[in-house]
């Protein structure tokens, strides 16, 4: 019944390169929410640190996942984000109990 | 537009107790989801960290989550889970940017 798989990613921008990462993000929201097996993609910042910037994912199943990892405009966005981000960010991987 | 507030809520059980804890918060789900103002109100399990435990909870503004934090059914169920989580869990504020 619960065979998605959800994700919790969070980043932080390195100071001063906020904005810039909250943009490169959300250009490529579209793209991820047309792709084969995206059932979420939400682009969340927190109101309490203004560097932090947290996604909730949910794919159909775990290779849908892995084809937006190797996606083009993910690849390229990423290669441009990296710089930007203080710290290696972190991703849980959660499922639904209720 | 996005007037909602939006709570990503964790907690972690202390060692042995992530069950009684998860059942606690399933037992306050229907009554919450039934709450006026209750936009959203998921529970999830990190599936690398057994106590871990996250909601991610919308609510139509302030007053309606002031509501629900003073509601009977959560302030009772908080009073028995608090000796059964390990520290004091972390909320998040957060708002949709895309």
């Amino acid at each position: 019944m619960n065979d998605t798989v959800m994700i919790i990613a969070e980043s932080n921008a390195a100071p001063g390169k906020a904005d810039q990462v909250r943009s490169l993000i959300e250009s490529v929201v579209e793209r991820t929410r047309a792709e084969d097996g995206c059932l979420r993609y939400e682009v969340l910042r927190d109101l309490d640190d203004d560097s932090h910037i947290i996604l909730i994912e949910e794919w159909r199943d775990q290779a849908s996942l892995d084809a937006h990892l190797a996606s083009e405009h993910l690849t390229t966005m990423f290669q441009t984000m990296m710089p930007l981000l203080a710290g290696e960010g972190r991703g849980t991987r959660v499922a639904r109990i209720a």
